[in-house]
């Protein structure tokens, strides 16, 4: 991520040995034997995934897109960022471009890093970009075959009781939109 | 969750085949073949996690107690809130206490649920409620075996910064301090 605090030599796991149980589409799981810095020797399981993009789309009015669709891992519909996975070979800022248009049929002037994070650092090596994209003007949407994909529209206010009902229930999008209200003075003092 | 805003009666999968293809400590891993409301059909790789726990607990002060630890699947040291899982019938409030007091040694007086949040809801089950913790007084940390745990308090100021330039990069610990920033009007005005 080359944006850590951990001065440079820090202790790293030794891996005493290693085995794959599942190599798939989306994701791989291994189970590893380390000796962790501190001398803790431990079995970790650790799902291995490619990366994600998300992206927090920005009209000019300040309006944000957000897309509804459902997810079988939790069994209900899910208000996110439009996202996606890295392909092979491309770059965060080219995935997010994608995943824009093709979720929601926005192609942006203007593309700003918010943050990277992980998602799930105790099992699982998924890293998060957060985009937000400004500029937006519309072309036609392509979903993937396997997406049913609603998209709304929102005010910032709208978006802030949604998250205070609860009703903004998945980490990266929560993330973006506090960082969104962060930075907005107006939305703040409400 | 019992806050979500999809409709009651809304539809739901269906689940033509299931096979677990791992189970272990911390997760499971199962491959599913699926038809999806709007007629998707595919097979779903779902690691299943029994939910987790974070806490940020706030001095009288003001100021916020993180903990730095070493996380083999990303294989850096990461600054985080104090978590875990859920034990077997445990309440998320008792295991926000329980980790609360094995992780940094503190006891809260008070214990407000922030969230409750989908970490990555397109592959994995995970549910993460986010507690503020107040009233701090301290006991004996006891970290776990293969847990090697430096706690760190920092203002609120000081936590911002480190958002600012991408030190604080794990998901939960960033929709917690942005839910701090957002609540504490000094905060947000710098």
């Amino acid at each position: 991520m080359g944006r850590g605090t951990e001065p440079r030599g820090a202790p790293r796991a030794r891996v005493l040995a290693t085995r794959r149980v599942y190599e798939g589409k989306v994701l791989s799981l291994d189970v590893d034997e380390v000796e962790e810095p501190g001398d803790v020797r431990a079995e970790r399981e650790v799902v291995r995934h490619r990366g994600s993009v998300a992206v927090l789309p920005v009209h000019d009015d300040g309006r944000l897109v957000l897309v509804r669709q459902y997810r079988y891992p939790v069994d209900a519909l899910v208000w996110e960022l439009p996202a996606g996975r890295l392909d092979a070979g491309e770059s965060a800022e080219e995935a997010a471009r994608r995943e824009l248009e093709e979720e929601v049929g926005l192609r942006p002037r203007r593309l700003e890093p918010l943050t990277v994070f992980y998602t799930t650092p105790g099992f699982c090596d998924e890293t998060m970009h957060l985009f937000r994209a400004t500029g937006l003007r519309g072309v036609a949407a392509r979903p993937e075959a396997d997406e049913r994909i609603e998209a709304g529209t929102f005010t910032l206010a709208r978006a802030r009781g949604m998250i205070r009902r609860g009703e903004i229930r998945e980490g990266k999008t929560l993330v973006a939109l506090l960082m969104e209200i962060a930075r907005r003075p107006s939305a703040r003092r409400r």
